[in-house]
């Protein structure tokens, strides 16, 4: 049994809120237990200087905290003047994660803007970005589909993130909140798509290390927990987007 | 009849969920129409170096929206390294305004950090903040007296904000949105006490002045609203804190 | 009586020393007892990227003090790396009141660049700087009447801006200076054109209110202060000026 | 055949130039290929703030390139006044890294500070960097040791880094260089100890994703490259470090 | 006969107005022909954390540009966030050399900061400050002693500065304006004691070179300005400090 | 007898390897005494904005440290976000004497970039980068006459730097170590042509002073030193480059 009496390899309660903000083209307000995150996708219609010409579109995220969404007050990196490299490390990593599921040629030279801004924060707050970011991505892209902008569904696959960890016991957890992952041995983030494949791998062993054999562990128990992640990405998204998405897969 | 249907004197519809995160020590989700504001009081137990050894508290503010809390998306001041003129005008006004109300000898040498976070822009951000800010800080003082962490209510009285202005075709009108404050010849805001005295008065005529007379009709308008507000606070923090203020303000 | 001698109701002495520097269009060096600030306008004959065709001009202002203006030293913004958020609202402030009494569309696609340096402060350094750039702009834009780079006079009317508050003992003063400015229970900043119209209105409590009788006295205290400044104006402006402002003035 | 003629599981030629300079407590050229690190090691007799009075040690690391380290030359991070993301997650990465195998309480309240900077690149610049700083770090710790500054050797295994990917014709390979990394489909960091375990794993697939059985075959020929890895480290160690190393490996 | 008149070895007119302002504990307007700098001594009773507990002084100097000082608007540092090379070079220039004619240690744990704010510029500004400043310091240091919070008096000589050049035709000129300065050959800056020993000496051809015999021409020139500007100083200081100074001189 | 053995007017043992990196244009390793710098030349087909249609080039250079370049470790200006007074001061004064030399309208609309790199020091790291800079600028520009991108030789005379001090003992030495350099009472800098031009002269007295007699010897010793700089340099880029150098100087 852990902290919060979860079995080893449960995810903690996922909802989505899709359309939860009026301005954006595509926002959901996830929730992955006490973590809670506002994903919103903004679409704008050309690409940074080093693509303009090439035809292809182009994803960049960016993640922030309030500063209270954690336990105690973080200094606002707008009062910093700098941005940390946690921050940049996980802004780099959800973009590159969201570009491995579209078809950047249908885009067009368009950039999608994904902001993920933490509200509440108890662990896992990057992979729930990305979960929730493919949701809201979703969204901004089918309406560019829906009004005609796009003549084809640029969406190939679904994707979503989930942590994996080694407790200090030694046992294998899926999807850590705050209290385990601050203690693990081992911690992974692993992005999926929905066939399966990996799209990225970061385990890291703080002032510790894992074998081959546990790096297995680890994996299938990382992939239980998307194939759930992505029954609920398919309830947020609706019939109707669902099978888009199928049938671009297919083509791909 | 105005935009959105209102009469030119009637508010928007308010509402405030408190409470709304669980690590700040007070909360709140502020509705006023469409701007929705988060915003929470952490405390910090000791002062900024330039107030050591007062033995009187501080109150500070921070202010900030999401990148797409507008229509359209806003680079964040975390990417622009440096926090713009507008948002510190902003944060000085809130911190500025919460302290005339609360008795800072008797908070002792701690900081109040106020930080309001729109997540949905629609006008009347600042003042939504304002009136949001004295809930979460009222809820968070409050609990340090039930902890028996101060020995007396440092809220001396309610304390709330709402904007007039007068539009193009010269009608005066109560609590503008978006639509209204960009294209007003005057706008006006307005901070008040419950017991009806002014914190702050700024109004400003863009490319425009306003006379005598129509300043009375301005604070008349704003003195109207501002009763609707401080009964919604009331509402929101509950009989026992609204006792805990009216004792507080009879003996001062 | 005040601390420096003066009736309630009294100015401070008033000098303004008109082409002061020889570099810029339009130059003065405003004295309002020990405050003195350098004023100057700059023609720059493009606007800012926001508001490109439309014909219309942009008047912009800066507002700095050196670093020994003040009894201790304050450290340099340049040195500091940003400007501070006193600076921001200051200049925002000095910026929006000069755009009310210049006609934008005769001025033209130029931008008029308003620096406000003040080498010595005594309290009421930002009115101050507004009554003399005010002046600055005035004769820089004579300038380019004079020159036939404008064939319509672009000021609409006289511009000046003085302080009024609320001592700690109830007494309600005009021209602020520092010792006063700064245990004053309330400071109200208020911007008028000579036409007897408020452009801008900014009054403060700190740790203190204002009721609504106490405002109606500070309004009227400010507008006997203004319209003495309007008179010096005019005798730093000369009689040439005068008469383009007063005709300019009739047929807006 | 590989574009630089190697075979797929070969790596390039490693050379590693130790005290290469006279002023760092450890320091190594290592080059692999053309690609070029200069490690340095330097000891500070204290540890961070927030990690005073814990008496633990530190090790932090930094990374740089020369502006013309490649083709062509980068912007100075210094003239951007920003350290860019990549840099941060690398710096990160080593200090990660270093600190799984490193005794951080017989280090005792010393922070080491690891500076990579790379003076050639073609390609693994980090893992180099990794690579490299294990032998800086060791020569710097081993100072610390025969000064009877320490009381026990604190390095308790290897560490070596090495990158596998596949390439666009879905060959599998070993320690790409930059023509191959630029192109690679999939691009893998493997961070190991001398035991073979695992420290990091960072596997990417840039608008690619990777199957379990590709992963196996990545993982296969990162751990063949990494066993090359440490026979150089021992050579340029010398005998008597790696008894120590060995010894200390024993007893952990 | 050069641009402005003047004889090749001639300075332009020099005017020092000593206690321009009423803060500062040493203050000097000066003027040297159009150029005009406001330089202040400001004494701050502790010295730099790199000095402290050696029982010295120290003397540091800033120096800025009001942004109308020259013919074009130059954009404020504080504005860019950053200080230029050039401004930076200045500073330190001007530190440097005070500190060649002041007992440090007479001076005691205190720091003198010395502000050289330009208002009008016209060449030689550099030079005007190194001047001016040597004035305003020398009457706050006789304040400290008057006060008897120094025992002994701690200036040692004269300082002054001037600048020599070589234009276009090859002609050498004293005090270059700004015209000269802008198209010469050679330019360069002596700094000298009132015993006519050099402190600085800095010359630099840009995209031209000079011979030594050219070099012993400029050096020359330099000398008979300075001499002049000695005597200036002491008009501006009067009679009594003039004789401290004498006496200091002699005794040291 | 000097600190290191050296008479005083003796340089330190000088090496230059050439070609040192395979990416830039020009590069070279030099070493004086155990001050070690690479100085790398790379071309940019384009000059900087305010130089565009002028049909010339440009020479900037930009210098740095390495952290571990000195005894103690130094903070980088990376992490600082700024760079240091004298950073900016060295790179200035690099570019500007390298611009003596080269013929910029031969050079054509180009850029120039050279970065010093100390990657050792041990005293005298800003005239050691001018003396290798010059090295892999010729370097670099022989390549561009070779590939006929030029037509003429652009490099008009040799260009060499070193130092010359007065000690504290008042002995008169050449090229001075950082042990000799820090506790020096004058310290001169001397950037020299081929022919035995100045270009720069910068003497220093840190809380000292110099005679013109003093200055005499400095200058002296310091044209020594240069001489066999000279020399130096035209080993190190062998006899074709050397006889086109001597052309070019004739032409001139």
């Amino acid at each position: 049994m852990r902290v919060d009496g979860r079995k080893p390899l449960q995810l903690r309660p996922i909802h989505m809120e899709t359309n939860y903000l009026i301005h954006p083209e595509g926002s959901v307000l996830i929730s992955v237990g006490n973590t809670k995150v506002i994903c919103t996708a903004s679409i704008e219609d050309r690409v940074p200087p080093f693509m303009r010409g090439e035809g292809k579109g182009w994803i960049t995220a960016e993640y922030s905290m309030l500063p209270r969404a954690t336990e105690t007050r973080n200094i606002r990196e707008s009062s910093k003047g700098k941005v940390s490299g946690r921050t940049m490390e996980i802004q780099r990593l959800i973009g590159r994660a969201l570009r491995a599921v579209v078809d950047l040629e249908a885009l067009g030279e368009r950039t999608v803007w994904i902001d993920c801004d933490v509200i509440q924060a108890d662990g896992g707050t990057r992979t729930a970005s990305i979960t929730g970011a493919f949701v809201a991505m979703t969204l901004a892209l089918n309406g560019l589909v829906e009004k005609k902008a796009l003549t084809k569904f640029p969406i190939i696959d679904y994707l979503a993130a989930t942590s994996v960890g080694i407790l200090e016991d030694g046992q294998t957890v899926l999807d850590l909140n705050y209290a385990e992952d601050s203690t693990a041995a081992v911690d992974m983030n692993v992005v999926m798509t929905g066939s399966g494949e990996f799209v990225e791998l970061q385990g890291t062993g703080e002032e510790a290390t894992f074998s081959y054999d546990q790096l297995q562990g680890l994996l299938n128990a990382a992939q239980e927990g998307l194939m759930e992640l992505f029954e609920k990405q398919k309830e947020a998204l609706g019939d109707e987007i669902v099978k888009k998405i199928e049938l671009s897969r297919n083509n791909t």
